[in-house]
């Protein structure tokens, strides 16, 4: 029903995307512009629940108070946060120049800004790079590429994806995702990174937003590389109807439609993962047995957010008692003598603790064997209940210490 | 009124301590004796608030409900944590042998590990090494060091200090103490590392018990590490009552023993966070103008905690963003506009933002120049309200995640 196609945002029809170089970062593409051909449509979208938060969010939650866009304009290599008044009167100078070039009302543009803290955006550069862009705006897949790829700060890959789904009307609808990820990636409650989403589904603003709240919640919000909360996390929607499906709204979800958005987000939030600074290996942590899907969620994270756990992931040693210490700081309710975890990769498992007892130190080499594998997944039962959840991680290297100090990244 | 005097626990009249080696660490000495020679004493301790419980946190939790200890045996090298009812039965064993070989009662013995979780304790070699110790327990200094080398892990420094304070009633009491830190340092609640205590204070164990619970909250539960909180923080506080000072009560607690114990668990929280898994640089963290204590709590411990600040202060980069960062997730209550924050080390102090506005660049780098100090201080003013706080912690190096991604430690 869910089926993968090429590319990324530009891959759902009704937008058109461009990333080129407006010389904010040292090198590559680092100004995205999106633009949806129908002018302004339903759009939802989630921000940082830090205290502290960048002038784009302010200016894109006000924006989104008619739950409508039609551009979304977004920068790498300086975050525009705290910035002041100066940074909130540059980051709508910033939309209202991608709506000047696009005819539309700057209240129609979404904004992001991702990069260092406290510089103030280079505007002149900005203005540059909506007009190169306005040019370069295509419908091909590469332009989409080039879009997710000027999102880029410390992310070593492009983070894109697109799919198909049918809907429950037979009609079949595209989504189509880019985002950055790499550090300061720990969102919380409504917050996540920086995300992009289009869709042709036929929905309100109200159905698109819970379905993405949902999607979220599954997804963004249970990824973790180092703990921080950024202060720029923005995700954005939009759906242009394209598609022609029955409405989706608030009161008549289209469950096919949440599966596909789950789908798309769930990928974009392991790319992130998988591609945390310095990371060598993609952490899932699934939690099974918790009392219910919160205490699931919470030990699933805490286990995912462990510096001491990542840093044995790292040193492919299977540490389990790291495991069983943050699942005892995590809050989640559990009897010690009734947990079991296993370590799982390539297609093997190597149980490590089974209803409290750990197992012979064989077992235990069969985990260090899987540890080579580059996707792992720690699998908990906590044997109190139904409750489960998913959470992704990834290991904490010396290069995520050595990215990290170097000169104001 | 506070003086520091040489040694450790042994510079305390009435107590004796050893440290040998029981070969259960791979060099050095790993086993603690400390004895009262008064016999069982008013004792206190706090214990991690951790949900899997190391088997000697359970048993020594049972030991003090009379609230009275005679004797604490400590060893290093194993946790004795997720070790199911055998451990608890060695950890009982562990007290048993101490008990027998001092001619205390088993409930007179406190118990702690530390080291690798999940592995039984090798009880045989506990026994000899309580052998060894009880003919080596001495009141020298030397004897005193020695034990705290002993509950060395990770730790690189001895962690020891002694102090006298003169009491209301010009009696004059002396405070000592020995800890090891390293890692897994994220102290919880009424949890903290691994941390003795003993003064010849007299005090009922609940007025002992008052001042350790407020000494600890303003010292070791501000410390951090990297966030994970141990199966196995324990601190012990024995108070023989040789000082004959005015006996200290809950009710009529002495306000200058509180400082004595405060000087005491502050300095020992320091030496924990400076000799932190692979640190460089002892990190302190004053926030002022905070809506009230808790609040400003929240807000230096989530600085201290923040893995990419960590990093930045690593590489001497003042990247102060990411102290705005950490405060916007910290849930303490602030608005960007008041904030101001400056870096402080080597006796001069540079300014990064002042009333929400950052300062120029030929500010930053003085922040730079001071980042070269090895102890620093990060100090914040939320222009908010009267509350203050002071949290403790390390950066995060590469050293950092190569001890912890060596195998099994």
């Amino acid at each position: 029903m869910i089926s993968e196609v090429k590319g990324g945002l530009t891959a759902v029809p009704g937008y058109r995307a461009a990333g080129v170089r407006s010389e904010i970062k040292e090198e590559g593409p680092d100004l995205l512009l999106l633009a949806s051909e129908r002018g302004p449509v339903p759009a939802a979208g989630l921000f940082t629940s830090n205290r502290v938060q960048a002038a784009p969010v302010q200016v894109s939650k006000k924006h989104l108070e008619d739950q409508r866009l039609g551009a979304i304009v977004a920068n790498s290599g300086c975050a525009n946060a705290f910035t002041g008044r100066e940074g909130v009167r540059k980051a709508r100078q910033m939309a209202e120049f991608a709506a000047d070039s696009l005819d539309l009302k700057p209240g129609d543009v979404g904004v992001a800004s991702t990069g260092l803290i406290g510089s103030q955006l280079p505007i002149d550069k900005i203005e540059e790079g909506i007009k190169k862009a306005k040019e370069e705006l295509s419908n091909s897949w590469e332009a989409g590429t080039e879009s997710a790829r000027a999102l880029m700060t410390t992310d070593t890959v492009v983070k894109e994806i697109a799919i198909t789904v049918e809907l429950e009307d037979d009609s079949k609808v595209t989504i189509g995702g880019a985002a950055k990820g790499a550090g300061m990636i720990h969102p919380d409650l409504h917050a996540t990174m920086l995300v992009i989403l289009v869709t042709d589904a036929y929905s309100t603003s109200a159905g698109l937003r819970t379905t993405l709240q949902t999607a979220a919640d599954q997804s963004f919000n249970m990824t973790t590389v180092d703990r921080d909360t950024s202060t720029n996390d923005t995700v954005f929607a939009l759906a242009n109807g394209l598609a022609e499906n029955e409405r989706i709204t608030k009161k008549s979800p289209s469950e096919n439609f949440q599966k596909g958005l789950n789908y798309v987000t769930r990928e974009l939030a392991k790319m992130i993962a998988r591609d945390g600074e310095g990371a060598t290996h993609l952490v899932e942590v699934r939690v099974e047995g918790a009392k219910d899907d919160e205490d699931a969620s919470k030990a699933a994270r805490a286990v995912a957010g462990s510096n001491l756990l990542k840093a044995a992931i790292f040193g492919k040693d299977p540490n389990w008692g790291r495991i069983a210490a943050a699942l005892g700081y995590s809050g989640a309710t559990f009897s010690p003598s009734r947990i079991s975890f296993s370590l799982l990769g390539g297609g093997s498992e190597a149980p490590l603790v089974l209803k409290g007892e750990p197992l012979p130190d064989d077992a235990i080499d069969a985990g260090e064997e899987l540890l080579e594998e580059e996707e792992i997944q720690i699998y908990i039962d906590l044997g109190e209940g139904e409750g489960s959840a998913t959470a992704w991680g990834c290991d904490l290297s010396k290069d995520y210490v050595e990215i990290n100090s170097r000169y104001r990244v």
